[in-house]
């Protein structure tokens, strides 16, 4: 067994919670989370993760529900900068990566600014975890040469107006509507065929998966949040699989079922 | 503490090792080390991750090393297969995430076709290591909209032929020479200006950065590998730090030197 980090009085950890499911996390993040004084978490963190944290750490929510924040970003950039003067150790825990698609970059700045030293720990993001959970490689040797990460405000102008099919894409936070993005990617000479998969909660208790194509997409309409929308030729396999009732779900059986679930596979 | 599984008999499992530092494996694929019957992993998995696995299990390379592989990959297929007939539990062991440039797609499909049940169980892909150790958000709102993963092979001619500085752009086994993708990339319209960070063996203890810019990019000469190339304007800042001797890396310090290293960050 490695020998793991417990978290250093007077800093910072911005850890990465991963997709929700507890575990799912490295063990460098249930190390920090065991043995942190201060854990300031997202709403997005699921309740299962948030119970690692040591008993006698001062938990609080510092998330936005509904797009309505409860506490503004520089009052976290304070509470984390207040807290590690007071010798304190702190967590600031974010679902997936803390480095893709957060508030990173500024809670950095504020942390140099302030002269506190902090260490980011990289978490699975929830791109990786849905492809896991869809049995489906993001690049193919045979369908796509590469992964590109998008989120759904920027989703639809993001690269050049040009098709672009040998790419799995994903996209975060698609919003409850995929016409604009549909429109745009059909507009860019993207094949209406190509295979499309939108995940909600992927890797929590609760996930479910749409299939569609990209000419079907603008109708899907999204379960709840975090939703995901992956699409490229590279999820044609499991596409398929999911029409003939064989889906990659099935491999969510697995641990309760293993000698059953031989032929759902 | 979350409920971790142990590996079930009968099953393969696909699990991301991380990008090398042991304390960077998930819960989950710590726990499948620790009670699989058969480990097999890739040559790019380090010793220490390595050594996780029981102290019964029987342990086998099945990578390639200076591109000569050992196991042929049909081999690699009849090995999980005939494992997992046999009723013993088989942990097939990946750098980074399994899905992203490895060979999953096809071992996925030779179980598929066995009938022996599986679960992927992803890692944290290179690119996120590498941020965290660069203390850097590869997407940021004002500099990011997306990040994209390509591998060396297909790095220069991925995506069309054009100027896409709002993207984070992180190349997987570059190779030796960076100057055919250099010469691409200016040749689409992307700035010389534009940050690049070459990163060998990222988050192992050997870790080394080498920083220059798109217009510089040719001349440098990568590390051992594994190695990863990214560029883009988020990298902005922590280049910046780097010139001025307030690198990223000085965060690897603070394990050892919580306090010192304040001044460092």
């Amino acid at each position: 067994m490695a020998d793991v980090s417990a978290a250093a009085k007077g800093t910072v950890y911005l850890v990465g919670a991963g997709p929700g499911d507890p575990e799912l996390l490295t063990l460098k993040a249930a190390a920090l989370l065991r043995s942190a004084d201060l854990v300031l978490h997202d709403d997005l963190v699921p309740e299962a993760v948030i119970a690692m944290a040591n008993g006698q750490a001062l938990v609080v929510s510092v998330g936005k529900r509904c797009g309505v924040k409860r506490v503004r970003q520089s009052e976290i950039h304070s509470l984390m900068i207040e807290a590690a003067r007071r010798q304190l150790s702190v967590v600031r825990l974010k679902s997936g990566d803390p480095l893709v698609f957060g508030r990173a970059a500024e809670e950095m700045d504020a942390l140099r600014a302030a002269d506190v030293p902090f260490q980011v720990v990289p978490g699975i993001t929830a791109a990786f975890a849905a492809a896991a959970q869809i049995g489906c490689s993001l690049t193919d040797r045979r369908t796509a040469s590469s992964v590109e990460l998008h989120t759904g405000h920027k989703a639809a102008d993001a690269g050049p107006n040009v098709a672009s099919e040998s790419v799995t894409r994903v996209v975060y936070m698609p919003g409850r509507s995929f016409r604009p993005f549909a429109e745009e990617r059909l507009g860019a000479g993207d094949a209406p065929a190509l295979p499309c998969c939108v995940i909600s909660r992927a890797a929590q208790p609760d996930q479910s998966m749409q299939w569609s194509t990209l000419g079907e997409l603008a109708d899907v309409i999204p379960g709840p949040a975090p939703v995901l929308l992956l699409i490229g030729w590279a999820l044609a396999d499991a596409a398929a699989r999911n029409a003939s009732g064989t889906s990659g779900e099935a491999l969510r059986h697995l641990e309760e079922e293993p000698s059953q679930a031989a032929h759902e596979v």
